[in-house]
């Protein structure tokens, strides 16, 4: 864990939603943080006298100007979130009171925070690794009951401990071959175990191995399982979704093609989030527009891991190229249609089979390990400490000499470390960063 | 103050402004707060065994399932914003965790807030009384700060205390007086010295009076200074909306008779609430929906504190009713117009000299007095007080008998009491407080 120091202004941001609400709380984090907020603090202690972890009621006052009255709580290095002296302001939540409070912190000497700018604190401060810090944005980004789990077990270190000892491993056994190197005219010598470290490859090559097969389902839980509507024109794909949804989300007509654009939209059934794609009708057109809607919902289907295929005839002919979970679904039952597949009847709303078979269909591809990758960044790293662990387990198959081992050990643990961030650079993290919400 | 004790359930609410932010905070108020919360809470300490005003790190979870990592504030009875044992959960701002955790405390044995009801519980149990409640809500809904420093200085008691010595001298003497009542045989008897309670009387009519007269200033700060933009058509009285707005709120255009409904929009100018209404352009029309739009410009006239005339030859003759201060404007300086009045380019945005106008004549009409009015309700009752105390004065001119004042002093004592609360109803009390947010 990296633990920089250099001086660092005293930051301020409103940390709740915007809005006005019946509270709002500003976060002030830096050396300076309590003696920032003393200054404009009346109270019947002064913050710099009060004890780590307390809370104190007073008014927020310049000279004869009141600003609001006020709850203080105040933390103290390194017992808070950023790992540094830090107050929370709870003022009453009008929108007026919380603009003016964060002027009144820098006209004081605070610096507005930047997005993430404090959990990046946290970072620097070695009160979290990366993989924890983005965790947090997950966290508060969070959805559905999955997601949360999801962001949670990588918040409580999942990830970072599950590389942390391969990583540690793995470190030893280089050292010892670059050791190695340095003896390069004894070449009897071996301080490395090649029996050992093949072992130790081949477990590594495993565990990286599942990450990389847990990201379809992290993916999927973060971003929602993909899910097609396609089918003919005017079997009711549109009027599908609304009911999905439980709102009017796409324009409904009986007239053909009606639905141009792909519509997308999300929905959490039982916990587990899908991203809905409401497509063209597929069929020989000589419309433009509706050409080019038709091509449209052939890529959708094509991505998508679960294809809600409608028909309101019993015909479920056509030619799209796939590799998800078909549902054959029979709408319009209202008026009598009968055949196999699932049966509704969308404009009535009567779907609940049809949500059921989505809920079973995604837990069963949902097969989820104990640790599971969620973030692009990570699946990038860890795909090419992959990589670099098979070049590892070939080499010493073909007997290669320890420097071109070397090279590629080096390559792997600096994937892996990338992931932790134990080993990163500015633009990485600003990059991360820069995604999160201001306040946190 | 009144203080009445019976079953109250504890309730929770989501207290931050609505969304997804950096935290959410939700509080926990009355005898089983800390009890509910503890029976959901993991962490070093239970929150049972902590200190008032401490703040706890730890998991919120239920059997093994773990829903976030919070902070948890502790506030004892009667040392809280209720008066009642309180917990404030710090989560992370996640519209699902938020939510989540709500129905966990739910299930735990808590009841959903309803509007305003902590508030309410903290008027119950008397740490503040009517017109400090009522503030709470008029400081979140603050916009300005003139607004905001009347809802804080009526929040701190300056309503409550300006009545209540006022009240308390009136009791003495109505009890004096009932007294006497008592006596009725002995018809010399007079415990209240009839001097005293007429110069009693005169200085509470003063002071009513006063109250009365800044309601006009309160309640235009509150709500905003009404200022119509009334003109000839096409003189451009939307591009001036727009430019003072700094937005596009108005669709303006060269055609006679654009605006039809009136616009209204609000804007602060050096701390000041302005209630800007465009309206339609004032001509004899014959087209039926622009009559209408004259008519109502004409309305809009005549309730504005501040009219601001526009013209854009130098002529400014219409024939409407009005009872404000007149701002003569003359725009479209950019086309080389002159002659008197304030010269403006609304289409240029050069409307700094309109500004400073508004600005100094809004100053000149908000005499503010160290108490104010600015509640509709106050308003009312005050009124009442007013009229009772009238006809106590008038009463004692007439010589009167003591039967006939004590009718009239009980009136104006009454009236008192309901601005405060201390004589109340609770269909006064639900209106009151179903204006408020839930969650404060």
């Amino acid at each position: 864990m990296q633990s920089q120091k250099f001086f660092m202004a005293t930051i301020c941001a409103i940390s709740t939603a915007y809005g006005a609400g019946g509270i709002a709380v500003i976060r002030v984090s830096g050396e300076q943080a309590v003696a920032i907020v003393d200054s404009l603090f009346a109270g019947r202690v002064r913050l710099c006298d009060s004890a780590a972890n307390t809370i104190h009621f007073g008014r927020i006052q310049r000279g004869n100007e009141v600003l609001d009255e006020v709850l203080c709580s105040v933390f103290r290095a390194p017992h808070s979130f950023t790992g540094e002296d830090t107050v929370e302001i709870a003022c009453h939540g009008s929108l007026y009171i919380q603009q003016e409070l964060l002027r009144w912190l820098i006209d004081a000497g605070c610096k507005a925070a930047e997005p993430g700018e404090f959990t990046r604190r946290a970072f620097m401060n070695g009160k979290m690794d990366l993989t924890q810090a983005e965790a947090v944005a997950d966290l508060i980004a969070a959805q559905s009951k999955a997601e949360k789990d999801l962001a949670l077990s990588q918040l409580r270190g999942s990830v970072s401990n599950e590389l942390a000892s391969l990583r540690e491993r793995l470190l030893h056994f280089t050292s010892l071959i670059e050791l190695e190197l340095d003896f390069a005219d004894h070449e009897e010598l071996e301080f490395a175990d090649r029996t050992e470290l093949s072992q130790l490859a081949d477990e590594i090559e495993t565990k990286l191995a599942a990450l990389m097969a847990s990201f379809r389902t992290g993916n999927a839980i973060r971003n929602g399982i993909p899910v097609a509507i396609i089918g003919a024109p005017n079997v009711g794909k549109s009027t599908l979704l609304n009911a999905l949804l439980g709102e009017q989300r796409a324009i409904v007509s009986d007239i053909q093609g009606t639905t141009r654009d792909t519509i997308e939209d999300t929905l959490v059934l039982d916990g587990i989030l899908f991203r809905l794609i409401d497509t063209a009708g597929i069929r020989d057109t000589k419309d433009t527009i509706e050409q080019l809607g038709v091509e449209r919902s052939k890529q959708a289907a094509q991505k998508a891991q679960i294809i809600i295929f409608l028909s309101d005839n019993g015909q479920w002919t056509t030619d799209i190229v796939h590799s998800g979970t078909i549902i054959k679904v029979l709408n319009k039952s209202d008026l009598g249609v009968k055949g196999d597949g699932i049966l509704i009847s969308a404009k009535n709303g009567e779907i609940e089979p049809l949500k059921r078979e989505l809920v079973r269909i995604a837990r069963a591809s949902l097969q989820t390990s104990a640790v599971m990758l969620s973030n692009a960044r990570h699946y990038d790293a860890i795909t090419r400490a992959h990589d670099a662990i098979v070049r590892v387990q070939k080499g010493m198959a073909q007997g290669l000499s320890g420097e071109l081992l070397s090279m590629d050990l080096q390559d792997c643990l600096s994937a892996l470390g990338e992931v932790t961030g134990q080993i990163t650079n500015a633009e990485v993290l600003s990059n991360i960063f820069s995604k999160f919400c201001i306040g946190k």
